[in-house]
């Protein structure tokens, strides 16, 4: 059973504020907290699991030095989700490497998107198609967000993440990678011979590209539209993208 | 402001047993409503619009007979969503037309797809590329779920969605249709000639393809990873292998 004063800690790390103070996150849900153990790459502070969880799961989970059994009521009261019947975890923040681009290196870079959930699919997008590298605008979504975190599905350990004035920093790009950028205006993806390097904008799902921003980009790209939708979802459009450059690689 | 029957009501539209009672559902948000409005196609029950939205489509309201203004607070309270300073509606379910192929036709077939927004997102996406029938099994999330019909993004207007017997429909249908499936064991998607034309099956979002489905698939499509995710959400592969077609189109 965990502790009142448990629980007021993990409800806590929803808001960001306390996340940044205690520099630790939420990780809720079977698949996200066996990733977490599998990689190896964040510090545990808490792990509670339901007993068919352990059972399920015994040799990883003999690894994990500390490991509480609780009731599915438990994780639900401390945790965010409508049920979990497997686990959650609270892990430490990790300090990222410093961002360096290699000359090949292709890259995803997102302009104000609010949604965590969008954030986090857009990382799981980038796990599966090999990039590991995302560059946010400071007024992105929180990587940390323990929606961010479910959504991404496990992909969460393995791509970085790194928060910076975009504008500016594709700015200091600009001379040494293409960068792309998706707007309805753009040129017809399925029209180009698309090379997997460089950098690919999407913007906020409201307003787009900033117009700082939109200076930065030399390509504009969009998804030719066949029927009336006025617009796709942006992690939808970002799935779609990637896989137009990756058929190339 | 709206009454306390009507709040009840439209609350009641949230159970997919009252709104099968009241042959009604709710449409919620700026956008939603608006393409509701432009498509008249679903007879309306109640508008309830902000003074400001009111302001901002004066032409377009002029021609619903019922408007009511009301302020945010009370859309909020009636309806499903935290924000809402635009529009809230209830229209009346209509019968669609007969389900029939066309001999070039191209469409979705989605196996037991239970997040209702994974639903929307996939009408939004099918609207996008042109694709107006979706066939559903009958496990699948109701189309008039309010958090299927914001999902679509306005799209539910132009959408046909068809739940049915999936694996005996699809019986029919193996001997004049090319049957596609998404597996992960599948055939790579970059590396066919894909024709738009036949049936797309997409499954649930844990299991995949029932084998009673998969029995009536006569072709295996995979996208390829090039990452360590083990997976994409459904309404992003659905996004990915519709491109693919489309993109010979």
């Amino acid at each position: 059973m965990l502790s009142k004063a448990v629980v007021k800690y993990i409800k806590s790390l929803q808001v960001k504020k306390y996340r940044s103070q205690h520099q630790a996150f939420v990780v809720e849900g079977g698949k996200s907290v066996l990733e977490l153990l599998q990689s190896n790459s964040f510090e545990l502070e808490y792990l509670y699991v339901t007993q068919s969880f352990k059972e399920a799961h015994t040799p990883l989970l003999a690894k994990a030095s500390l490991c509480e059994v609780v009731k599915e009521e438990d994780l639900v009261r401390a945790g965010s989700f409508a049920s979990n019947n497997a686990a959650l975890a609270v892990a430490r923040m990790r300090p990222l490497p410093a961002l360096q681009l290699l000359p090949a290196d292709f890259v995803i870079a997102l302009d104000d998107i609010r949604d965590p959930g969008n954030l986090g699919t857009i990382i799981r997008i980038a796990d599966w198609y090999g990039i590991d590298k995302i560059i946010c605008s400071e007024a992105c979504a929180d990587f940390y967000n323990p929606k961010v975190i479910a959504a991404t599905m496990g992909s969460f350990t393995r791509t970085k993440v790194y928060y910076l004035d975009l504008p500016q920093w594709l700015q200091q790009h600009t001379d040494n990678y293409k960068i792309y950028g998706a707007a309805l205006n753009g040129e017809n993806l399925h029209q180009l011979q698309l090379v997997p390097e460089g950098i690919v904008v999407l913007g906020n799902e409201a307003n787009g590209i900033r117009s700082e921003v939109a200076a930065q980009v030399n390509q504009l790209i969009k998804i030719p539209a066949f029927g009336q939708a006025e617009s796709l979802n942006v992690a939808t459009a970002t799935a779609i993208i990637i896989d137009n450059f990756k058929r190339n690689a």
